[in-house]
C-alpha cells in the first residue's frame, strides 16, 4: 500500500520520541514510512526529500528535531504538503529551543507544531490521521472509535484515591 | 459554495491578527466562515460548534486566542477535524502564555500550532490550504503558484543597501 | 454529609500531586469529593460537572492539570462557584506551561491559582477551607489552630546545624 | 454597610491596575475598602492590617503588587481570610517577577493568584464576589446575571470582518 | 564574642544550602548566629528579629529562602542593616522564582542578592566578611589571604587532560 | 572629603539609570566618585581601578552594566571591597541578560546584586549607605530618618481613588 | 577586489540590523558582498549559495535572521567556511527565538553566534575582520587601531554627570 | 609544532565539556594548548593570557565557562584574535545564564558563541578548524573529508525502527 505519511527525524536518537507517532498510525491503520534526514548533516537528502514528497504520494510529513531544529521548517520550504513539527526534548533547555525553532516560522512557510516530546509525537501522528480522514470515511470511523475509547477510558477511571 | 474552513477566535479584538488567515485563503480561493467563539465566555457555543463542525462540512478549523488560550484545545476536544491554533500576542507576556497554552496539549488531543501573531495566522490559513490541496488539484496548482511567486519576490529583491 | 468541595483533575496521574489538597481538608474536617475530569478527553463530563456544581452543593472547586492545562478555566466558564487551579508539574517545562495556562485567564472568568505542584495542591485545599471558614466558626477555629500549630512547629525547630 | 472585601496595594501607582477590581464589585454591589499598604515601606501597617482583618469583618482580601511582590503573601501570613493576589505588570520583566513572587507560595500559606495586570485585578474582584455569593443568594443572582450578560455580549458580536 | 552576622532561613530544609555561608565565615573567623525564621509561618518572629537586629549587635543579615522568597525583603523592611539574600534552588523552577522574588525589590528597600544555591550562600558569607573587613584590618588580612589561596589553587591546577 | 563609595558604569549611556544611586547618597550625605569604566573596552583601566580601590579609601564599589554585564564581577575579582551590581535594562532582553550575568557569580567571588534598572541603582546607593552606617552613627541616624520619611509618605497617601 | 566576506539575510527588512556589519567592515577596509537569501522562501538559492561560497573566494559568511532563524545553520550545513550568525530582534519574543534557533546547533555543524540585534551585527562584521586579520598584517594593524580608538573614546569620556 | 588554538576554561570541572573541542581538533590534526584560566579567581593570568595570545602564535581562542561566564568576553577584550565562547551547562539554570553572559556582548568586542554544553564545545573546536582551513589547504581537505564522513554516517543509518 502506498504510504500516505512520511515520518522523518534528524537522528536515530529521536526515534524513542518519534515512535509515538508510529504507534497511533499503526492503531488507526494509516501507512507511513520512517527515515532519518538531518537538516544539518544531510542537507542534500533533505532537499531531495522535499522535492519528491508530492510525487511519492505522501499527503502529510511529520518531522521531529531537537535544539536548533531546522528540519521541519526546511522540509516545509521544499514541499507544498502539510508539515507537522515535533520538538524533541533537548538536554540543556528541555525542548524550549526546539519548540521556538520549529513554531516561530515566518509568514509564508508554515509548520503545524505539536507539544514537546512524546505527547507531541503521538499527536503529530494523530493529526496526520485527522487530516487524511477528511477524505477517508473508514479512517474517520476508526478515528471516532479511538476518540470514544479514549474518552471511555477516562470515564471508567475509578476514584484516584484507590489506585494511584 | 460550502465553506471548507472555519476561522474562530475568542474575541473580536483578535481579528486584526486573524484576518491574515483570511487574506491568504482569499488569495488561494478557499472558502471559509469567520466567527467569534469564546471558550470562557461562550462555552456552550464552543461545544456546539465542535459537535457540528463535521456536519457543517468543514475540513479544517483555525482557532486563535491569547493568554490562557483554551479555544483551540477545547475545539479539538469536540471534533475529529484537524484544528490549527494561532497564539495571539498577549499584552504582558507577548504571547508566550498563548503559545504554551495552545501547543502543550496532552497525548490524545492534537492542535497544530503556528507562530505567535500575524505570521502565525497567515500560516494557519496557508496550512489549511495545503491540507485541502491534497484532494484539490486546482488548489494545489494555485498553491504552487503562490509559492513560486513568493520565492520570486525574494529573488528579485535588489541589494538591500539601495532601498531598505 | 454534603461535600462542600470538589477536587477534580485531568488524569489519575495527577493524584500524587492533588492528594495534598485532600490531606489538609481531611485534617480540617472539610468534606470533599474527588473525580477525574479531563477537559480534552471528557469535555462533555466537564461541561456537565460545571453545570451541576452549584446544585450539588459544592462551594469551592479545586482543579488540577498539567501542560496546556484547560480544566480549571473551563470549569470556571461553566459555574459561578470559586475555582482554584493547581498547576501540575509537567515533564519538559516543569509546570511553567501549566502555570501560564491556568493563571493567565481573560477578564471575566477567574481562576485563583496556586503554586506549581504539591505545595500548590496543599494550599488549594487550605484556601478552600479559608473560604468556607468565613461562614463556619468551628472550621475557623480549626483553621486558626492549624495555623498556630504550623507556626509553633517552626518556632520549635532547633538550630539547623544540629539536625539538618 | 460593613465592607466585605479589602483591596490593598503596595503603592498608589498600582491603582490604575487595581481599580478594575473595584469596577466589578461596584457593578455587583459588593462593598469594599481601598487602602495603600506597602509590605516593604509600611511593614507594621501590613502586620496590623492582617491581624485586624477578621475583626473588621472582611471576608476576602485582594492584594496587588509588582516586582518582588511580597504584599499578598505577607497578608496571608497574618490572617486566615482568603487572600487573592494580583501581579501588577512591572517595567523590566512585564510582571513575570510579580507573578512568580505571588504564586509560588510555600505549603501552608496560600494566595489565590490571578492574571498579570488589569484582567487579573478585575478577576480578583469577580472571584471575591463568587466567594461571597456562596452565602448571599441575591449576590449569586446578580453574579449569574453578569455572567449571562457577558456571554450575550459575545454571542451578539457581529462578524469581526465588518467592524474590527 | 558578639556575633556580627545573623544567618536566617525560611526552613531547616534550606540548611544544606545555607551552611556554605557558615563555612566561609568559620574559615575567616567571623562570628555568626543561625536561626530558622519563616516569613510566612512565623511572621511575628520575623518582625521581632528585624526590629532587634541592630540592638543585638549584628552588622549584616544573611537571609536564604526559596520559591516566593519573602524573607530577605521583609527583614530588609524592618532593619537598616545591610541584608544579603540567597535564592534557594526550588523544585519546579530551579530557583528562578526565588531569584526574582529576592532581587526585584522596589526602590527604597534593598537586598543585595547572590547566586542561586550553594555558590550564592558561600558568597553571601564571603560578602558579609568583605563588609566587616572595612573596619577590621585583621579580617581584611585573612580575607586577602583567602583570596590569594583561592587564586593559587587555580594557578596550580595541572592540565585538565591529566586529571579531570 | 575622602569619597567612601565609587560608582562605576560601563558606558555614559548607563548614567540615566545609575544617577539614582547618586541621588540617595547625596540625600544621605555620603561622598562618592563617578567614573566610566568599561570591562570590555577599557579592561586595563578596570584592572587598575580594582587594584587601587582599597588604597583610594573606598569602602564600597557600585558597578552598573547591561547585556553581558561583566563589570561588577571583574571588579569583584580585583578587590576585597564589597561590590554591588546594578543590572541595566537592556534593549532586547529587558535586563534579564544583565541580571543573570551579574548575579550568577561562582563560589569565591561575590557581587551583591540589586534589581534591574533605576530601582536597583537607587537601592545600590542605599545599601552602600547601610553598609557604611554600621560604623557611622550620624549616617545611621540619617538613614533611619530617611526610612521613617519613606514610611510616612506611604502612610499619608490618600485613598488612591481620589488622586491616582 | 575579491570580496572576502558575504553578508546574507533572510529579508530586506533585516538590513537595518545587518548594516552594522557592513559599517565596521567599511571602516576596516574589508570587502564584502550583500545579498538577500531566505532559507524558507528561497531554499534553492540558499543551497547554491552554500555550495559556491568557497569557490567564490569568501572566507567568512555572516548570516542574519529572525524568529525560526534557519539561515545561518543551513548555510553552515552547505559550506566549510566559518559562518557567523546574527539573531535579528523579533516582534513577539524580542529575538530570544532567533537566538536559540541560531546558537543551539547540534554537534557537527557550527555557527558562531553574536548578540541579538544591531550590536550583534556589528560584532559579526568585527569578528569576520578578526578572522581575516590572522593572515593580513595590514588589516591586523587597522584592527588594533580601531580597538585603541575605541578604548580611548571611553577613557576620554567626561564625568557622566556633566553630559549624559 | 606551534599550537594554533588555545582552549581555556574557568575551572577543571569544565573539562568534561571542553574536551569535545579537543576531540575534533585531534581528529583534524590541529594543534592546541589547554589551560585553566579563571576570570574571577585568576584575573591577572587572564589579562596576561590575552595580552600574549597574538605573540604566542595562536590564531583562535576557545573559552568555556558557566554561570556568570565572563571568561570569553574578557579574553576578547584583551586580544584581537577571534574568540569562540562555549556556555557550560550550569546547575540551576541549565546554562541559560552561561549563554546570555557570553553571547550578549556589547558593540565593539565580539565573542562567537556556540551551543550550551558538549555539542557547543565540539563545534567550537570545529569552527576553529574552519577558520584555520581558509589558509591551510590540507586542513581544508581533512575538514571536507570529516564533513563527508559525517554525512555518510547519517545516510547509512538503517531504519530507526530496527535498531534504536
Amino acid at each position: 500500500m502506498q504510504a500516505k505519511v512520511a515520518v522523518i527525524m534528524g537522528s536515530k536518537s529521536d526515534w524513542p520520541t518519534m515512535q509515538a507517532a508510529a504507534e497511533i498510525m499503526d492503531k488507526l491503520q494509516v501507512s507511513y514510512v520512517v527515515d532519518v534526514v538531518s537538516a544539518h548533516r544531510t542537507p542534500d537528502k533533505l532537499m531531495q526529500f522535499g522535492e519528491q514528497a508530492v510525487d511519492r504520494g505522501f499527503e502529510v510529513v511529520i518531522a521531529g528535531a531537537g535544539g536548533a531544529a531546522h528540519l521541519p521548517g526546511m522540509v516545509a520550504a521544499k514541499t507544498r504538503l502539510p508539515v507537522l513539527g515535533v520538538p524533541v526534548q533537548s538536554k540543556a533547555l528541555s525542548g524550549m529551543d526546539s519548540l521556538l525553532s520549529i513554531v516561530q516560522m515566518p509568514k509564508g512557510i508554515a509548520v503545524g507544531t505539536l507539544a514537546i516530546g512524546t505527547a507531541g509525537a503521538f499527536n503529530a501522528g494523530l493529526l496526520a490521521c485527522q487530516i487524511l480522514a477528511n477524505n477517508d470515511p473508514a479512517l474517520a470511523a476508526r478515528l471516532e472509535a479511538f476518540r470514544k475509547e479514549q474518552t471511555d477510558a477516562v470515564l471508567e477511571q475509578a476514584d484516584p484515591r484507590e489506585e494511584a
